[in-house]
Formats: C-alpha cells, structure tokens, sequence
C-alpha cells in the first residue's frame, strides 16, 4: 500500500459556528475533499463526467473522533491513507493535524457501485483503478 | 431513559449531490437538528445567548452507517433515543426512515464544556439538564 | 398573480456562523426551500425524477438584503411572491420576517431549460406549469 | 485603488448538487473566502480572535449573476476588485472564470460594524485598515 497523500487546507469563516469553531459535519466535507485530491494525484476521477450508467462511490460507513476544536483561518495538514481495499470496497482514515498536533481523524468506507442518478449497484472495482489505488505499475 | 424523540425533515436539493442523492456529510446536520428540537422540546437549549462563559456540548466522536440512498423531496422520519448519560457526557443514536424502512441510523457522543468562543473545558452535567433528559419530574 | 406563499423555518446551528449569526449564504438557501415548498403545494416539483431530458429552472441572478441579523433558534416567517412570469423566465421576492419585523429580503430570477447533467438550453414555460404559478384553473 | 486579487479555487463534489452543476449558494461563499485570502494577503483578518467587542463586516447586500454553469473538479480562477469604499462601507466585485471564460460575476457590500456575538453597531473604517486596503503606503 502507498505511504500517506497530504494536502493542505484553511478552515473558511462559513465553516464555522456559533461556537466559533468548525462545524462537526464540516470534516467529512474535508475527507472527501482530500480522497478526491487523492484520485486526481493518480490521474483518476471519482465520478467520470458524461458516462451513464458509470461507476461512482457511495460511502457506507463514515465517523470522526475531535480531540482539539479549529477555528478560523487555521491552517491544517490532512494525510490520507488507503487503510484496506476488498473486491468491492475502500477504507480510508483522514488524520487533521494543525502544526503537528492531532486534532481530529476521520474513517470512511466505501463500496464501488455502477450508478444511475439516485441509484447503486455494488460492483468489483475495476483491475485498473485497483492498480493505481496500490502503487503498483508505478506513478 | 425516554422512549424515542420523533420529527418529520424533507430532504431539499441544495443538500443533494451530483450523484443525486443527499450528500453523506448532511446526515450529521440532520441529527443535530433533531438533537436541538429535543432539547427545545424539553424546555431546553443546548446554546443559551448571551451567557459568557456557559455550557455547550461539542462531539467527541461522530458516525453514521448508510444503507439506502435519500433522494430530493423525500420525506424522511428521524427518531432519537438517548442511548447512555455518563457525569459529563450524553450519547445519541438517530434512525433515518422512509417509509417505515430504516435507511440509516447515526451515533454521537458530546462532552457537556464550560465554553467560551473557541475554547471548552469538560464539566458535569447540571443535574437540572440531567433530570430533564432523563424525563424524571415529568413533563 | 396569486398572493404570497408563506412558510416557517427555524434557524439551525450548523447554519450560523463564528459572528453568531445566520451565515448570509444560507439565505439563498432558504430562497430556494420556499420556492420548491411552493411548487410542492401546486402538486408541482422543480426536478422531476427519472426523466432524462427534463425541465429545470437554472437561476441567472439572485441578490438579497439584509436589514436585521437572524440568530440560532430564531423561528422565521418567508413569504415568496412571484413578481413576473416572462415566456421563459420567473422572478421571485421572499421576505423574511421575525415576530412581524422585516428582517430581509430577497430576490431570483430563474430560466426553465431543458436540462440534462450539468448542461441547460432556455425553453418556454409549459402551458400548463404557467397556469398553475398562475393560479388560474382553479386550485 | 488596487488592481485585482486573484486566486484559484476548484469545485468540490459536495458543493454540486443533483443537476450536476456548482449550486447557485456557493457562489457566496466562494466570495467570501477569496475577500477573505485578500484580507490576509494584506496581513488583516476580518475576525480578530479573543476581541470582544471588535471590528466585523457583517454583508448588506449580495448579488450574483450566473452564466455559464460550473461542474465537479472544474478550477476557477477567481477576481475580487474593491470597487468604493465609503466612510463605513465596503464594495467588492468578484469575477469567476474558467478557462478565461467570465462564468459568473458576484458583488458584495460590507459595513464595519464594532461587534459581539450576534449583534453589530456601524463605525467608521479604522485608518490603518483604509490604507492598507487602498494599497497606499505600499506593501
């Protein structure tokens, strides 16, 4: 399996609450954001454009632990790694790190489906993709 | 522990994703707005203003499993139960259903915080609040 | 034209923001629930399912003002008004009130296309769709 | 006055919705996050943590006009120009471009208010923040 995929991102005033902090549900915006930087790094889409049916992503599974609130205009580091690939799914863990301390980490698992708008068929990810997801034939 | 909390919630497109559906992240928007209108119901509020310091109750750990996608103008049930009260923390379990079918169910656990913008330090729950979510005194 | 739609809505906490108010984003979010509210009580929806091509309604400008700021548990009055109906376009006006005060208002202006994913070309309004925003033939 | 201020920004797939398409909501907040990066770029926040009361800019008015439509992973450019500033006041325009394409273009006027949670009283644009807005006195 590949090392972590980092990537950077501030937390935007919109993000945040009354508490004055970022909202809980905003991480999993930030999880997705980073797995589809991820893909893109590999020359790959999460949801190809024009193609019908075509394969998409739906989560099954997602949650967060928050160990230390951020606030506006922090700047985080966010490392993703591919912590299990099955024939149908995916496991991601997202670590939200702010000047190297542990702020929150997020998991998600998905399940690669032939999708029509609103609906899901649970399908084997394709040899190609799952190539690329692993490292292996070399980028 | 109290039976069940029950409100009625329409999924609107703003909250749909180009994959048609209602995107993963708005579920933990869902459950804290049923968490808030139990509280309200109870004569509560889990922000009261203008208080500086005063309690909120920010999560410590988030999840949520999916098992059939909501789409645009469906019209879902969503009922809470209060699953576990300890000195400082409360846990939720949130079932989503359309139509009598469970389409998913979500969990949170919130740290009752002396708070101030930004800032949070754990606290027990007033017995005042912890009455009244036990539903003991009755109303 | 008929009178003015009116619906409730309560202000949400993930919808505020760190300056403890109502994120001024989410009043075009609130626009368009009123709007699709409206269409739904016309026996109306403004995105059919399953059709493909269909008819959508793309905005092409919206704009609002804010008179008064609006806080978490606030409970709103909207009131939609369709101020013009040209061969291919709408224009609609929410106000939002609290406790009878004028707190904001705003205005959209939307085009029917025939749409498919992503892509939209301007149609005139379907007879039958212009009588019923209008009110006529009776409901 | 400045030139403009640029920054790219690429669309995110929970800021679509199930036309396939940028919702029209998130136009405003990608404003505000590119005046909020000029605010920074100028060594500024528009919201000093820990001042209570202190300087905000809470919106009165927005406005956005759409013209083409904007999709998943496509990357913006984007173009903020201070176009008046008033003794309290604020006026910016942001153009959104793709490809060179002039895709959308928003405005946005601001108030500096002295602020505490949830409420906002109008003052005067402090000096120092005048200068460095105007770009005089050079940075």
């Amino acid at each position: 399996m590949r090392a972590e995929f980092t990537m950077r991102r501030r937390v935007q005033f919109a993000e945040t609450d009354m508490a004055g902090v970022l909202h809980f549900s905003n991480y999993f915006r930030y999880m997705e954001e980073i797995e589809h930087a991820f893909w893109r790094s590999l020359q790959l889409t999460v949801f190809p454009r024009d193609a019908d049916p075509h394969l998409s992503w739906p989560r099954v599974a997602t949650s967060c632990e928050y160990f230390v609130p951020l606030r506006f205009e922090d700047e985080l580091e966010m490392a993703l790694r591919l912590t299990k690939m099955g024939d149908k799914s995916l496991n991601y863990e997202v670590e939200f790190r702010r000047d190297g301390e542990r702020c929150a980490v997020g998991r998600i698992t998905l399940v690669c489906c032939v999708t029509r708008p609103g609906s899901f068929s649970p399908t084997a990810i394709p040899p190609a993709i799952r190539a690329k997801l692993e490292g292996d034939g070399g980028d």
